[in-house]
């Protein structure tokens, strides 16, 4: 699964395919937003209805010039006329809208969190709003998934916290680099538009302007989807899990993740051996960019849908990962356009280069 | 009027006074926070009464270790047990509940805009809820009105962006320097903090970071204020009365204004003689700072009371006055302590320095 | 010249062109580094060689995986072997080198100021490097000189100030519309990067984070150009001309212009009729966006290409314009790339979208 | 050592005590202006010299009206005129100073890292320009070393970072809570000026805004530091010594520092168990605020010399620790003040309150 990929292209490229018929249902959200700015210059996608989450209708003078179109309120039975719909919608209803979707034989990509967790139990306890997953789900962690993303019928696309998590940490417990019996901790720190677009004092300017706060200690539900993310790739290794501790935290900026995750690894695994393990598992993957020990910056991925990784580790075996990526494009919108190529059987870069 | 003045000593230094009893109804917004944070360390003054501007209570934890008490409901009954009460309500409350403390022989400052224009016309247009304004009310541009405010029985505090644009440009007015004719354009930058604490897509930190947006053009109520401080100062000198076009902008800082007021001046004022003007009017004064040239910055001012006042005049006439303040403090409750001082006849840097 | 125009395509769609030759002076600053973004990915463009501006070669790893050539050390001999070449240098630099560019038949896009002034002494004064400006050369202002900027040899193109100022005034001293005797008052507002990369005091984050700061009062060469570009629209229409006053401000955000412009129109000037104006001068321009009374925020143009412009105007004639863009983008290096993209005949979008 | 303590008052009120005499050395960086700032205005002060860290003398319009002294260059022989000296001098500077000044029997605070290690071996790897550390030198973690800090000749402040990361994770060490096979994690997050005012890429405006960096992984002498107070804090329990992993992250804010620790308690420790011991430590502390699982954030404390500690604790006894502070006060000049206060004998809020 880990290993070195071409960039995505299944169809033979001559082919002549008309654009998919794309709606987008939850489009004035911030990943609302980023998915009409992405779509509406997509060369092979027509972008045919784009709805709020409620009762709505309004225009978006921020997309003057790129799309003309207008929001529509929530309409689950207009989406059938699409092939493809994302959905960037409240879990609860996605989680009600999805399944009917794919019955209906359109494709899903689903931005909220309510197909991400496999196991029932977790699943139950962290989403309890999802009464079933339908048969042809994949989670679209897109470099570590392409192959059963391109089968899907509905993509889970992944949270913003286990996209730049994962990315760094996964490929290390595949490979069974991992000591399993320290804690994997992972402190994230994530720009403001990861809390949404609604107006709360968390969110208010002058409570974010000059702060910093953690928040959901061991309480977050991306916590639990990192935790499979690590079991997942573990499994492959047949060994035993190490805890999962993760910690996120609100930073004064728009738009980013950096997620720094410590880890202690097997006797002898040495930073160069990480790297070889990196290129293998990334050195063909466009949006997948290893700068080893000079470690990443947020602003080097702002408004790009890359996802820009570091290491060092000493000669105790402490390894220290940095991973950055944008919220609202790798870890949300950009992502799920990266799963739409796949499915369409295109150059994953397509509309995102 | 603009003339230089001692810091404000009035009582003699050598009595003994029993700290005032004071009160402050609206202490959960931003200026009331910071009323709460300076008067609890003021050592002529005893705290007696917090009140939310509504019917919650609740404890502050941003002030623990400086203030212990909880914040009352607002009871504008037991106001009347203050000797002094400050108010940092909506207009429309304090509106209400000041003339009757007033009545009651309570001393009132009041940090909303009910009682700042003197003219019953304008008062009515912009602040039609107030119905009364008490006798003995003085409108506290502590600089420039210290006599009224120090026999005030109710102290009208001045707005945010008034008190940073009236202090560069009032003197001027007075001196009789301005051209009658050209219009005075006030361009006032200001940080969120100023558009109060009610969370609202306008104060979303994803809104304001890496933005700014002008707004109320033609309409904003501190544009009359600033108004009438001009006509004021202009009606010593008996002169015909430029239009003032303010312009407020919202700026990505948490905390303080600018103003880059743009004047003509009659012909032959230089350079130095409003050096010399500024020199004579705020010379004495604790809280103003003459920067010249240098034009003042935000951050030299912000968590204090100063207002840092700057100026350029070039040959033919037209010059550009810099004033800076932070607008929780000079532009509100630093001033209103200030005030309070004078009221008191004590120094007017006590528990501001 | 302020008439609808269309999007600029000149060549026939049919033509297969193979991609111009492109080279970028000084690749290493801010507006060099979004020049090879958005050049490494133009369609019509083949980019041949970046050099920095002096003797140091590097890599950029933000642009890694986009573009993987090598910063090279300055070589104006090289510089011959690619049709276009974008000077983004220093003006003394730039004021040499652009000059034997255009004599060996090189299409020179300069952003720096050497080449912004047309009177000779304007530019003895604001510009005294430059020796000689080469026959061919238009000021780039595009969407009010189409066909100057496709007919030209070497481009200037505009300062990231006026372009917001003059897109927004230009139209309405060409239409005669306003009041000669008023001033025109230009108070703008700029992100950091507007300083440029050097560090120095002023660029310190801690120096600009929560502060705001006015400068270069009466001395920015900005200043002059502005004066320019309203003095020949005014030409058209052969009156008198209004005074400009420009004061700069540095503002905590990273990129983006905000312009807010202070005029007097002549008696009955509504604004309906700037709405009617403007919407006649851009309606067919792709990136110029008319907000009107809604007024524009930074945010919605800043990583584009866009210039919003909105407008207000009192009973009296009093009008406020404010004008944003990204300065780094429509400010400089977008711009410059739309002007490429006349002179090559294509679209001006390409690129840019 | 960790128990509750009185506020520090050892000289008997009634004493009355001229004011010491006291210069600064190092007044033009961020935390010497804070010395300025808070010394101005200290009651039992006398600031009698402030010192720039070379030959430059100038003066700071920022502290106009506080402090109208100049800054002078740097003088280690008039220094000797003072009674107290604070130093805010690069280490090599203040490791050749300190020990002569203490010789000639004037009481120094040093805020360099020069005297902060104790073993010979760490001291000569992180800080080799220190020749020699004076008899009577106490490390100066103010609420864990009142005594030894009181009857200090030199006092070795702490760096910011250990500062905020020793408060919250020293109790625990001492009172033998911690697993020590597990390692402790230090991510911590710093605003800007922690970096120093020097321009520099890294502090660039352009380069802070939006973005965040892990820096110094495996490499910060603070590292050694924190190690080093929890030995000294284990010391106390006799138990084996957990391996502290920092890594430090520059977040675009002005000031404050955030630090969250990971620690493993030992079986059977709980969340309560923690606050009674916080209790315990820190009851009477005017500098230390337990917001326990609330979480404390960087807004609470910045311009103040607090360090407020929050705390969780899960079933599986691993524990998240949250502790903030302004990294220019307690981080830094407010602590320095802080010890100051307690070796003259006085109540440690002077000046700080």
């Amino acid at each position: 699964m880990h290993t070195a990929v071409d960039t995505g292209a299944r169809r033979p490229a001559a082919t002549v395919v008309p654009p998919a018929r794309v709606a987008v249902a939850g489009a004035t959200g911030y990943t609302g937003q980023e998915l009409l700015r992405i779509l509406s210059r997509h060369p092979s996608v027509s972008l045919t209805a784009a709805m709020s989450s409620g009762t709505t209708a309004r225009r978006l003078p921020a997309l003057a010039r790129l799309w003309t179109g207008e929001i529509e309120p929530l309409s689950p039975d207009s989406l059938r006329n699409a092939e493809v719909v994302f959905l960037a919608l409240p879990d609860k209803a996605a989680a009600e809208i999805a399944p009917a979707l794919v019955d209906d034989g359109v494709l899903v990509i689903d931005l909220s969190g309510a197909f991400r967790l496999r196991q029932e139990a977790e699943r139950a306890r962290w989403y309890p709003e999802t009464q079933r997953v339908p048969t042809g789900t994949a989670y679209g962690l897109t470099e570590l998934a392409r192959e059963s993303v391109a089968a899907a019928r509905l993509v889970a696309n992944p949270g913003c916290y286990p996209t730049a998590t994962l990315l760094a940490v996964a490929p290390i417990a595949a490979a069974g680099f991992l000591d399993p019996h320290a804690d994997i901790i992972v402190d994230a720190k994530s720009g403001v538009s990861g809390a949404g677009k609604t107006p709360s004092e968390r969110t208010h300017f002058c409570e974010c302007h000059g702060s910093i706060a953690a928040y959901g200690v061991f309480g977050h539900r991306h916590g639990a989807e990192i935790q499979q993310g690590v079991a997942g790739a573990l499994g492959e290794s047949g060994e035993g899990q190490p805890v999962v501790n993760f910690v996120p935290h609100l930073v004064p900026l728009d738009r980013g993740i950096l997620s720094t995750i410590y880890v202690r690894l097997k006797s002898g695994i040495t930073e160069d051996a990480l790297s070889e393990l990196y290129q293998q598992t990334y050195g063909a993957a466009p949006f997948v960019r290893l700068v080893g020990a000079t470690l990443p910056e947020i602003k080097h991925v702002a408004h790009t849908n890359f996802c820009d990784i570091g290491w060092r580790v000493d000669a105790s075996g402490r390894a220290v990962l940095v991973s950055v990526i944008d919220n609202l494009l790798k870890g949300a919108s950009g992502q799920a356009v990266q799963n739409l190529n796949l499915m369409l059987g295109i150059d994953e870069r397509t509309g995102l280069w």
